[in-house]
């Protein structure tokens, strides 16, 4: 049972770049498989950018074939305006994965850093040290792409923890 | 070219009540056609919650045709917590219309209130007045989808405006 790969996309939204990154978990080996970011077209007006989002993605899902996805629980410290702004691409990231029958976990940033430096402070730097020496054939082109991953291995541990304690 | 009759739908977005109405423009005579309300399933996780929402909106565009849409640009006076998720069931809510090829316009609250009442101040039970008035046959169940009526009215009188400046 425990060496069954399973398929995990993870997605960090953002209007502008949303970051991807897939990888296969098969017990407790992470093995990497993809990782990209959707950019919708920034000059278009914003249902035609939220559908370039959706389209993005269940482009990626169609060519990868993931068995679950996983969202960061965006921390807002911006004003009500980004919040929506932001929240607006999150509800397309979320619900996208799920119109293709995928269960979607939800995580938040500082469970995201403690999951893959084991500190929940951790900078952007030692998120992608770490995810270089958890999976040393990821390539990611962008900081947007490396949260993705981190959000994949946070998922892939957590999946983990949960079959742990059903075990106990 | 202006007794084409253009079907509109009016979206007023939210995660729990995300109100519709659909009306038919011919010159400048408006016809009610339907309205209600989508709620998703409100026990279900939030991906599932959008996947309702997404499924509820395009389920009515199959059923009635419209030819194009309009969402209200919601105004945020909460905290930024509320901001993301009211953004999350808007981003659906733009996006939706937008995949099934429809265009969509967004309006300001204020925009709105002064389209339908002719002031920007305007309360609920006015905005609810004047749909009567203008659409003796509209029958709304709720205060959502009388929001979604007006948002459909502000739109049909914002493309007469648009008309009317190009024909100037």
């Amino acid at each position: 049972m425990s060496n069954s790969t399973i398929r995990i996309l993870g997605i960090d939204p953002g209007l502008r770049n949303t970051g991807w990154g897939i990888l296969d978990q098969t017990g407790n080996r992470l093995s990497y498989v993809a990782s990209g970011v959707v950019k919708p077209p920034i000059k278009d007006e914003l249902p035609q950018r939220l559908l370039g989002l959706y389209e993005g993605i269940k482009e990626l899902i169609a060519t990868h074939s993931p068995d679950e996805a996983a969202v960061e629980e965006t921390f807002v410290n911006a004003g009500p305006r980004s919040a929506l702004l932001l929240g607006q691409a999150r509800g397309v990231c979320l619900m996208t994965p799920a119109s293709c029958g995928l269960r979607v976990g939800e995580y938040s940033a500082n469970k995201i850093k403690k999951s893959v430096v084991g500190a929940g402070h951790a900078d952007k730097n030692q998120v992608q040290l770490m995810i270089n020496i958890l999976m040393p054939t990821a390539k990611f082109e962008s900081a947007d792409a490396a949260d993705a991953l981190a959000i994949a291995i946070t998922h892939a541990h957590h999946r983990n923890s949960i079959q742990h304690k059903a075990q106990a």
